[in-house]
């Protein structure tokens, strides 16, 4: 199932407006977030176009969670938040992807929820690719 | 593991600031959250005190997860919303906890994120305990 105007199916610009390809994972992909207030923000969206989680298999489900904590277990690594957020919304968009969002004590949102795209910091493509490479490099290495 | 000053941990007065409890799923609480501007919000908490899915075991996080998914379906079926968000913050908190807030086309906070506490709109006893009786009697009747 492929949505020709959903950024999670059809990649290329529609994903490039707010995120960079990172790795793939078991049933989902790692998308760096471009948006970087929150330094290692990212999103692990499902590998096919369906709303929400109520709409899994369990064997899906688990899958989908288990990416999710693959991906959360190497921004943990790589940053070092104080805490890491994990939020999907979606509401006119319909493909299950979640926010991994890292906070810092005191720093950008730290203690409540966090904005969409607080469209505050932006890296340059260096920085982002090196981002990229740490990550990626957990993940792989992540034998779980 | 309890934490004396966590209204998960401890329920009573802490828990009732702002929840009141559903019933118990597998591995997790259901609580109806008090405030409720999107009418059947409602949050999975988890029952020992752990700050995020990272620090689940495997088993844990699965059957967590299956908890989140029974809520999500019983307010999916009770509420008929057009959209359910999922959110888990807790910066300073540390008691692994969802959001799962319905979402209603062209109605509050419909096509972004949600607010922590929008403090909008609360309901009489009366009216929480009708909204508690339809969603435990859906997650009762729910055999997967």
């Amino acid at each position: 199932m492929i949505d020709q105007n959903c950024g999670y199916c059809v990649g290329g610009e529609a994903l490039a407006k707010f995120g960079i390809p990172i790795c793939e994972l078991k049933v989902s992909s790692l998308i760096l977030f471009k948006e970087q207030s929150k330094p290692g923000r990212c999103i692990v969206a499902f590998n096919r176009h369906v709303g929400e989680m109520v709409d899994l298999s369990e064997e899906e489900r688990r899958d989908f969670f288990e990416d999710v904590n693959k991906a959360a277990k190497a921004i943990h690594k790589v940053f070092q938040p104080d805490k890491l957020n994990y939020g999907a919304y979606g509401d006119t968009g319909s493909h299950l992807h979640f926010h991994l969002v890292p906070k810092y004590a005191g720093e950008d949102e730290w203690g409540g929820t966090f904005l969409m795209n607080p469209d505050k910091k932006y890296l340059t493509d260096e920085e982002y690719q090196e981002m990229i490479q740490k990550i990626k490099a957990e993940v792989e290495h992540d034998d779980n």
